[in-house]
């Protein structure tokens, strides 16, 4: 089983290059459990802050829809999109401002199957963290979509090399 | 008893524009706890992580010699700088840079008092440490800076003021 794993693919999954780099240089991967250790281990370990922040600002706001946005994207933000109306989606909008007036970077949460108003809770909720703490929990919400992309990308990857291989 | 305190001030006690700001807005103050208080709020809860990055590099490497560097940063390194010989400096260069490479952000220790071998040691001790931690070390570490720096302040503000109101 042959799998082609470009710098590109990782890009996709996370807008820090390091991460992307660092991923290329250890691919193939066995497996979607070494592949997920290695991403885990990457960014938590040889990604810096400025590889975090990097990541974050690849991401559209929560809740936007003036700004092109990846097709991952639209797909994690299917249940939120569907769940909000006018008044939410404002209120969306003003605590994304607020949120990135305060931590200098943009809210970032893991919004696959969540819907708006829970969204917009845990916006407000966070809002009072420190930003040291902030930047955590930032950092892990952003391994949880690259868990997810990673393993859209790994099931791709094998269906096409055993469909090569028939 | 008047202090007058000015942006400028706080900016040599750290390099990030919104500390200077925030401290500016609470200037002056009742006495060095208040201001000591008001440093450790802002510094902790109103700057952001963009903020932190900022005051970081606005020190000088650990041991170096090429660049200009302030007078307190220079008061700050004299233990380091009289206990250390040529091959600690070199290997104190050299660690520098690896800790920069890794972490995105030169290393910080508040070195008042600390010779050059124990500065070095503590270096090698945290390089091991995963980026997050250590950005949360680097910010302890310039919040001792701050609050040593603003003590001097404080208590030449204090004499000013009492000798113009002699």
């Amino acid at each position: 089983m042959e799998q082609r794993w470009k710098e590109e693919d990782f890009l996709s999954c996370s807008g820090s290059n390091k991460f992307a780099k660092e991923m290329t240089a250890v691919a193939p991967f066995a497996d979607i459990d070494h592949a997920l250790r290695s991403a885990r281990n990457i960014w938590f370990n040889k990604v810096d802050v400025n590889g975090w922040l990097e990541a974050f600002a690849a991401h559209p706001e929560i809740g936007t829809t003036s700004k092109p946005m990846s097709q991952w994207s639209k797909e994690e933000q299917t249940t939120a999109m569907a769940t909000a109306n006018d008044s939410t989606m404002k209120e969306l909008h003003d605590w994304n401002a607020r949120y990135k007036e305060k931590f200098g970077f943009v809210f970032l949460i893991c919004a696959s199957g969540r819907g708006s108003l829970e969204i917009l809770a845990e916006l407000k909720r966070r809002y009072d963290n420190r930003p040291f703490v902030e930047l955590g929990i930032a950092a892990e919400e952003e391994m949880k979509v690259i868990e997810l992309r990673l393993g859209k990308f790994f099931h791709s990857k094998l269906r096409m090399s055993s469909e090569t291989a028939k």
